[in-house]
């Protein structure tokens, strides 16, 4: 159970949207810091360290990333793009991981001027990674295939596009290690958005055992040990979140197990978790400007699918919060919808909430990861702003809302300039 | 059947790419024109005139937007920015439809100010539209609810939430005549890619006697009537065009027999189609950049779901033709993939293709509506440019690709400006 209690109140939005109209993105600085700091006060343990790289994709916004920086995490990077912004907050590195597939280059050559360490995602990758020098240090995403059940989010390894086989593993540390490669990673990434604590230390117990088979095997020792992200957040009031100690128990149990009693060299342990991080601080505020009756009842809000996609896009639930309703009773059942030309643009369905006014404002909850960034311009819609609240209250703009010129920006066409 | 034959081949991409580099969508500019023409053509027996607003969310490039008023088409816009596009190729005036929802004030303001059609989703949205003047002309859009089954991809139209129920259509045109609308039209859209000819026609039987009904409850005239959109494409090769002279036939025996039997003045009809105009002639070209062999055989494009999204978010088909291969036996079973961190980023899953070779160009048909218009910059990919295939084979940019500029404009963070 978590409570969904928004920290901020319909004044408060009030005051902020005198200077940023609605929608808009409200990210809680204060509580993400906590929540980085739990997160690595979680793994304390670790001989070698520990080290959570943040999935710069949940959200690739600089201020925010700087802010975990100052917490002591690294990036998990997967384009160029991402590569530049951690560039950009100073995470370079071993601080950085380049974790792509199907990856060009361009990205690899930026990912080396940066010192941040490549995961190869395919054995291939390194004849192909060769072209312009093997780095010192490599790792490897292993891709356990029936070894191991996926989650319902990313499906079934064996037909998930990443990774290597176990062979593939034990074979790829050899000729990395026969072409000079000193250091080496391992890597697994097997969930998404998974509340099940078990499902962690499960993996880790495939990962670790696998790092003591293909240290033997390859010849080689394993500095690091990266278990991914995929640590879900409990987007419903009744859901509960991943409880991190008994991920961590269960984990140090494995560690001490597979590597201590085995007298293997301690690695580093990493997670690459974006979700967890962010996910719960960030909220996507809106304004109701609509209600319709027909064969159902409608509230529209003056968002839509383009600034979160994930209602639309996966049928994802996410709390709706009515400021200043917040003790009214939930009499109503309303679609709470968007203005694109796509069905499924509704933020919510068959939702129990008080009766909404227009001009009232609506929150949804936990849109502080994979929300501003898998927005598109379907419709020809523009996306939103961004805030971040400090500890203090005061407010920051730390994106700006995108504009028509924006939009047309890519075009050249008379008139549109 | 349809063949699937590009109307290019390996050579003239090659020479294509030496300029603009792939991946690109390519628009076959003669292919469109003549499916804009047939289009008109097979409703031309309508007394009061005939024509098809595109769709601009299909494909909002005022190039294309340009080719279709010449070939005499109007737009139906759903947003500010396509309002916008519409007016810059010059189509305003009754050529021009906003059918919105959900909409905010100032669409309303910039469909008025350009003489456009406005085509209601409420009845509130009289008394919200009254705010700045109720225009002569109105439109409303009618949801049939469970009077009509939807498709598979619009779902049923009674948990839609666009449109007006049978009893509020009635009290819609009262109450609009009341305030002094003068002319007034009809409009539903039930279906999206439907390749059923006879499902339009009978969308068109419900639309006409609901006409009839309306005009005679409300004493109104109907001017126009709008069938919206939704005739599908054979995205495969089994598949089968809509039968045009079929929908024509069925449309016209139900015209004549509520409207011209029945002595009302005969309404112009309109459809508001997308995807049938140019979704058939734009292909998004890519070229083969890795393979991987694990538990499947993947080959790797330099494209991925921000490019094109359909395959990811629908599991929809999309054609693939390898350049050059045409008539190499399909003795391979692949994977077709993008790099997107994201499982589903796939354009074609056990797919037969010929062996594919890296720098192979692998085309994705069926592209030219709703592909680039729906791509994000999730992972921090950057979407494509648009280039355009004129008769006598040359090419024009008509949009630029995006730039890593574009993709951190909205930011001011220090060094990334």
């Amino acid at each position: 159970m978590n409570p969904k209690t928004p920290p901020f109140d319909a004044a408060k939005i009030r005051e902020i949207s005198k200077e940023f109209p609605t929608p808009f993105y409200l990210y809680d600085e204060q509580a993400i810091r906590k929540t980085a700091q739990d997160f690595s006060a979680a793994f304390d343990w670790a001989p070698a360290g520990f080290r959570n790289h943040y999935a710069v994709k949940a959200c690739p916004n600089p201020r925010i990333l700087k802010i975990l920086a100052e917490e002591g995490m690294g990036t998990d990077c997967s384009s160029m793009a991402e590569l530049i912004l951690s560039e950009a907050v100073g995470i370079t590195g071993d601080k950085a991981f380049l974790t792509a597939n199907n990856t060009p280059l361009s990205e690899y050559q930026k990912a080396k001027e940066l010192g941040a360490i490549i995961n190869l995602d395919d054995i291939t990758h390194i004849p192909f990674l060769e072209q312009i020098g093997l780095p010192s240090t490599l790792s490897f995403r292993f891709n356990p295939g029936p070894l191991k059940g996926g989650n319902d989010l990313i499906g079934k390894p064996e037909e998930a596009k990443y990774g290597l086989t176990p062979d593939q593993m034990v074979e790829a540390y050899k000729l990395a290690k026969s072409k000079g490669v000193k250091k080496f990673g391992i890597h697994t990434m097997v969930a998404s958005n998974e509340l099940n604590p078990d499902y962690f230390v499960e993996t880790a117990d495939l990962l670790l055992r696998l790092l003591a088979d293909v240290s033997e095997k390859a010849g080689v020792t394993i500095d690091f040990v990266n278990f991914g992200g995929g640590i879900g957040i409990p987007y419903r009031p009744e859901d509960d979140a991943v409880d991190l100690q008994r991920v961590s128990e269960g984990i140090k149990k494995r560690y001490t197990e597979y590597i201590v009693n085995a007298a293997l060299k301690p690695p580093k342990l990493l997670f690459e978790c974006g979700r967890a991080i962010t996910g719960p601080h960030g909220y996507l505020v809106t304004e109701a400007v609509h209600e319709k009756h027909i064969y159902k009842d409608y509230v529209g809000v003056n968002a839509c699918m383009a600034d979160l996609m994930r209602p639309g896009l996966y049928g994802a639930y996410h709390h709706a919060t009515v400021l200043g309703k917040e003790n009214v009773a939930p009499t109503e059942t309303y679609d709470v919808v968007g203005s694109l030309c796509e069905n499924n643009d509704k933020f919510a369905i068959d939702r129990k909430l008080p009766p909404i006014d227009q001009g009232d404002i609506v929150v949804f909850h936990d849109a502080g990861a994979h929300g501003r960034a898998m927005g598109f311009n379907y419709n020809g819609k523009l996306r939103p702003a961004e805030l971040l609240m400090k500890a203090d209250g005061s407010v920051e703009l730390i994106r700006r809302a995108e504009t028509l010129k924006d939009y047309f920006s890519t075009l050249s066409y008379p008139g549109l300039a």
